[in-house]
């Protein structure tokens, strides 16, 4: 964010700027709002107006840390230096659970939360650059599968208006509580193909974002009445979301996107990936559907395979008629991310049964800093 | 939003499910969240949990009504029945001003706001209906004036990409504290005009809502340590965003739009409206560039005129000259609108000196109940 000159007068007197080398206010603030604030350091100033408060915390990643109050009546808290990327958070004031009005919001954890973008060189693999842009692009259309218009964002590739080309296309699915505009918003998706194909890195594609969250939450907020108190809903969306979202991309999705867009409409064609649930989706749909799909991508995938010949229905139990269908199987987890063992353990199934894939271990958690990379990796290796 | 049936029995013991003739959650409450509550006289209950709170406020339309603590660490209230339309929201906890996580947000008042939709047969202008359906594109372009890369939305109609024809460009902005997405997400342009498309009542047009925040904020918050509290920062955006919106747009915006749609280039085919803020805005702009735009609309504009030989730089001083010009000056306000007095008068001085102008006074205050229905009445009256 710049500030004009004469405003520069006014705000260095604040705590935000008057620390050493300062970046300022973070870009993910809401318009005008000087915390949260980036310091030299790369350490975080949170700062949020609750003058009759008693206990305020700071939901960093989920997590809870108490702030401090000022004298003020505001409460204040500063994190240690923070590695370059991307954080979700929130804010909590004596129990009401919500966001910092400073910053902007997107959808996760199945409502609005806070996001956080500590800057870096590591970075510019998304920033918007001086290169040929393309464009996001919000639909509606009518899902036979349930019966309701649906919003989805498109990614058409710069020149796509101007070309009369036909391009491949890739699936790409957010995780558990976020929505089909992650990609755009959380991921970037837009700014990282850009410069990918900028840079002569991969090949032009259109990239379609579906909602996932097809069955129905985890759990109802605020907590029903009379239900026991944190206890999932029976019957929830993880015993549902497979056969619902199946559907909705074969039979839905992909017949209206290859009847509105210029897409190359084969399997050699297409490739379905996504991110921790998103991920473990596109595992399960992409090995039901080798007629549709001859690239698979899991970044931190919610999966695990125990035993080639049984799991996912048997879909993985012929290595080599899976080698034969699968141009790519990209798997990929951070060392640091929770699901490591499971998808560790996933990857060494596939090499003991022999499934050519590609395995990516890397330094970082379950985190949109992650998923930005995995993108920019997996992207070149497609439609080659 | 429709719960599955075996969420229903569940479901059916709470509190918005227990009211007679209940529609349930509203449409624009997150994903799951039983509340708030559109009741079957159309009161809503708002619920927050936050039992360690002293005083919780629902801020309605930003005017502050206390909440009433449960039993159960949740704070209520229930509104008496409201009028079919949008309202803005947020939750003041204990000196903390923010918003329900059981509503969707959008930018307003520079900063994350909850949304509510209070339904009724009056919004079926814009719902999502089964007609042939636009887009709504996201693109980002580089301003000349900033040197930034800038947000913009764009409407394309249905059968845009299918088609090899040019139209005519609708530039549509926000009001203060809103951004680029508001005509997108609390305003539904793009089912109003599909919907007036599919019943023959508009001609096909290119809808471009641009980001009309190009000022620095009145105010920065939370309050700079040391600075007056509540003093708007000098030299605030009110006395700066005429000059640097007018370049954005006749330099920037229009020569980039007309290079990148199949747009028709010329003033014939081209209008500026906008509301509140942005009302204040066209005017100004378009009465300084009959060069540039045949059409003028003014939503509930921040505007007045006391004398049409003087203001606006003598742009109004020759009536015959401004009525040959503009095809259309469009100017509208709500009775209950605190604009009221000042656009009036300024549709009375117009009228006093020969100008032509469509008057509209409606019911409504300064909402987006009123300015949804202000498009779906100026845009028939464009490019015929």
């Amino acid at each position: 964010m710049k500030f004009a000159p004469y405003l520069l007068a006014v705000v260095l007197g604040a705590t935000c700027w008057a620390q050493p080398s300062q970046p300022g206010p973070a870009s993910t603030n809401a318009r005008g709002a000087e915390y949260p604030c980036i310091n030299g350091d790369n350490s975080v100033t949170f700062r949020v107006k609750a003058d009759q408060a008693q206990h305020v915390q700071l939901l960093l990643n989920f997590q809870p840390v108490d702030m401090t109050k000022t004298a003020d009546g505001y409460w204040e808290l500063t994190t240690k230096p923070l590695s370059t990327g991307f954080y979700y958070y929130g804010v909590s004031v004596d129990g009401f659970s919500s966001t910092d009005p400073g910053s902007k919001t997107v959808i996760a954890a199945n409502k609005e939360t806070n996001i956080l973008e500590v800057p870096g060189p590591e970075s510019d693999f998304f920033a918007a650059k001086d290169v040929p842009h393309g464009e996001v692009r919000t639909l509606w259309y009518k899902s036979g599968t349930t019966g309701e218009y649906r919003r989805i964002f498109v990614y058409t590739p710069p020149g796509y208006d101007q070309s009369k080309a036909r391009y491949p296309v890739l699936y790409l699915q957010h995780g558990h509580g976020e929505d089909e505009a992650a990609w755009s918003h959380q991921g970037h998706e837009n700014f990282i193909l850009d410069n990918l194909l900028a840079a002569g890195k991969a090949k032009p594609m259109i990239i379609v974002n579906e909602d996932g969250m097809t069955g129905a939450p985890l759990q109802i907020t605020p907590p029903l009445k009379g239900a026991p108190a944190g206890k999932p809903v029976a019957n929830s969306f993880m015993e549902r979301k497979y056969e619902t979202f199946d559907s909705i991309i074969s039979k839905d999705l992909i017949p209206f996107i290859d009847a509105n867009f210029r897409s190359m409409p084969d399997r050699e064609h297409r490739a379905l990936a996504g991110l921790s649930m998103g991920g473990g989706e596109a595992f399960r749909i992409a090995l039901n559907h080798p007629d549709l799909f001859a690239y698979l991508g899991a970044f931190s995938p919610a999966l695990a395979v125990a035993d080639t010949k049984t799991d996912y229905d048997g879909a993985l139990a012929d290595p080599a008629k899976v080698n034969k269908e699968f141009k790519l199987i990209w798997l990929g987890i951070g060392r640091q991310d929770f699901l490591n063992k499971p998808v560790k353990q996933t990857h060494e199934e596939l090499e003991k049964a022999g499934i050519n894939h590609v395995w990516v271990e890397t330094d970082g958690s379950h985190s949109w800093t992650v998923w930005r990379k995995y993108l920019a990796d997996f992207a070149p290796k497609l439609f080659q």
